[in-house]
């Protein structure tokens, strides 16, 4: 065979395997409980609908279903999610402020190639989710990792980073946050600093990634506005390209995702997209257009609310039962993970091991961050275990936190 | 906004808008007869397949349909891929010797993403498929164009091609061959060529992208045995690439393509799948895996090539009747398109906008050459007018080009 050391492009030399899906081989051993993944509850997948809307869909649409369909998304479902957006977030936008992608992380993908060339710094959350870590150390970004407390990202950090980076004379080109029960945090960016977020991308000329996959499976509190409305309501940058995703609140498996932009970037992703994937699935589009018309999101997403909030509650019971003192956690008002932090002398990386003989498994939080750090932390996931595998996992992590602090 | 100008990377300022998707714009025009897309017939679309397989898919497997999948594919799709191999072309793989992609574009992009750096040079057809040209640009690809004749690719020029790229320690990893009723021209690579090709892999190891959208859409003659499986009867190189598509046996709307290759490259390209989309379509993938196993797959094959084989040669009759003399096509076996060469004086690229305005619409040919050439030639697909409308859009484009021959 040829020889692949020497033929790779630069490309894949850049891109590491994702350590979620490389732990993701460990649990599967039998008798885990697994709080690594970041599986929506199968449990309330709307099967019959899915079968409904197919048939259905096959009788009316099944030339436009089964045909290639425009690159940027069908005007069906595009016309469907212009009404979402105004419904439920109170955006605006016309179908040329949107384009249809693969999911999230061709969305994610997308953004990386068209502002990352080698080298570019791009501005992170500490922590910050994986797979976007991933694709944009693909396309050769240098990171600069901006810290985060229980509101988001800290705005101070971040200026002095931006301010840093201006004087440098370097080509950053975009910040990339998770605004809404963060990926892998839980934590939710105020609103507050939401507006000076804007305020500091007009002064620095910077775009604003607002990845937000979770923000529609919100359980309590309520929610501070999106990116996007904020900055049209005040300094209309237009800098802000928003990610939305079926994954959380429909299903995984139809990979159907869309960014919301300046219609001026949309068309330069449009153009990528047709070399990417020439355009996503016409029928899995369609399925998604109809879950919004027919008012099935609706119903589901309430669904997902309340047997999420009450496996989140079942967690946050589960770890001030059983954690020993030193150990603390985020209170997520929704999403799908909470954070754990143990005392800084501990580490998550080594102790991994150590819950997977107490049949456990989490995903460690030093892979959620761009430097390393963060060693002491980990990412529990709560969406996908029941209740009652919820309290016992837990369980047996304290076992596994205390032995290792008997130990120290 | 931010200046786009400034901000943009490398990626997308290689990466030109197909002109295809750009003609088919004009070709929107009511009344045009149009022989410019690639689009499947919609008519033979197996609709109630459709709708009855998510009915049975939702009842049994939703979990999985509607579920992550993993990056390389569903097993269920992986092992009915594997058994059709076998059964239609004699080819024995493992499903580790197998990726699912987001149809044919998608394994083009991660074929480049794999071996393209920017000015690599990378071997083609003159004429070649404009997705492969596009996406291969979009990685800053030094297209090195080896000519055709009606048994393919040639294969003394293309010794020639890697002679001479040696000599300059040239970096060429790989040719890029659609070997089956070729993409634009509808020539198929003798099998004695395709030996050749697999010898010249071996001693300029180099890897072979066998691209094969349409062989199983064969109405005539007999198939030369595909690239990868006289690999392995002969020098077993493991240079060979081979990529899938359900888009023409089946329905492009689904986006469903295979890639088959040596394990270790498939390695390499789940890890760059992850950061491109994590995984394709688990839903479609079953819907796909159920086409096969249902034997649903051969009987809608039949239909096609029935239907296309009738409407081939009725275009061929209709060129036969209305082409002035010193018009020349090719007469393909199977597959979607056929194409025709103009006398050397005239320009199909000028000669555009003639036939929109005599209500007929084709691809120029110079948009399927790497270096521009090709002004005479065009690109006539078959697969999507009827039989009527065929013959009147040829008579159309004979006028035309007899309008312009008078001109002369």
């Amino acid at each position: 065979m040829i020889d692949l050391a020497k033929n790779l492009a630069t490309a894949p030399r850049r891109t590491k395997a994702s350590v979620i899906r490389e732990l993701l081989k460990f649990t599967n051993k039998p008798g885990v409980i697994s709080f690594a993944g970041g599986l929506p509850d199968p449990e309330l997948f709307p099967y019959d609908f899915v079968a409904g809307a197919v048939k259905e869909i096959m009788a009316k649409k099944g030339r436009v279903a089964l045909q290639y369909g425009p690159t940027d998304g069908l005007p069906e479902f595009k016309e469907e999610f212009v009404k979402f957006l105004q419904k439920h977030e109170g955006v605006s936008v016309k179908p040329a402020n949107i384009i249809v992608t693969t999911a999230s992380q061709q969305a994610l993908d997308i953004v990386g190639r068209l502002f990352i060339d080698a080298s570019d710094p791009v501005l992170v959350e500490m922590p910050s989710y994986m797979g976007g870590l991933q694709v944009f150390k693909s396309y050769g970004a240098d990171f600069v990792g901006v810290r985060m407390d229980d509101e988001g990202i800290m705005t101070d950090d971040l200026e002095e980073r931006l301010q840093w980076l201006k004087k440098q004379d370097e080509h950053y080109k975009f910040l990339y946050l998770v605004p809404d029960f963060q990926n892998p945090s839980g934590v939710t960016l105020s609103e507050e600093r939401r507006r000076r977020v804007i305020k500091l991308s007009e002064e620095y000329n910077i775009a604003v990634v607002e990845d937000s996959p979770y923000r529609q499976v919100r359980f309590e509190g309520s929610a501070p506005k999106m990116i996007y409305r904020l900055d049209k309501e005040t300094h209309n940058t237009d800098n802000i390209i928003s990610l939305f995703t079926f994954s959380k609140t429909f299903a995984p498996g139809l990979r159907i995702g869309v960014i919301v932009a300046h219609e001026q970037i949309i068309k330069k992703m449009e153009i990528l997209k047709q070399s990417l994937d020439l355009c996503s699935s016409s029928l899995n589009q369609l399925i998604a257009a109809e879950f919004l018309r027919s008012g099935h999101f609706e119903k589901h997403i309430a669904l997902v609310k309340k047997v999420y909030k009450t496996k989140k509650d079942t967690m946050l019971a589960a770890l001030e039962k059983y954690m020993p003192e030193g150990v603390t956690w985020t209170r997520p008002e929704g999403g799908l993970f909470l954070w754990v932090k143990l005392p800084e002398s501990m580490s998550a990386d080594d102790m991994f091991e150590d819950a997977i003989r107490e049949n456990v498994a989490y995903v460690i939080g030093s892979a959620f961050h761009c430097d390393g750090s963060g060693k002491n932390t980990m990412r529990l996931n709560f969406s996908y275990a029941t209740p009652a595998d919820i309290d016992e996992g837990i369980k047996r992590l304290a076992t596994a936190v205390k032995k290792r602090l008997v130990l120290k």
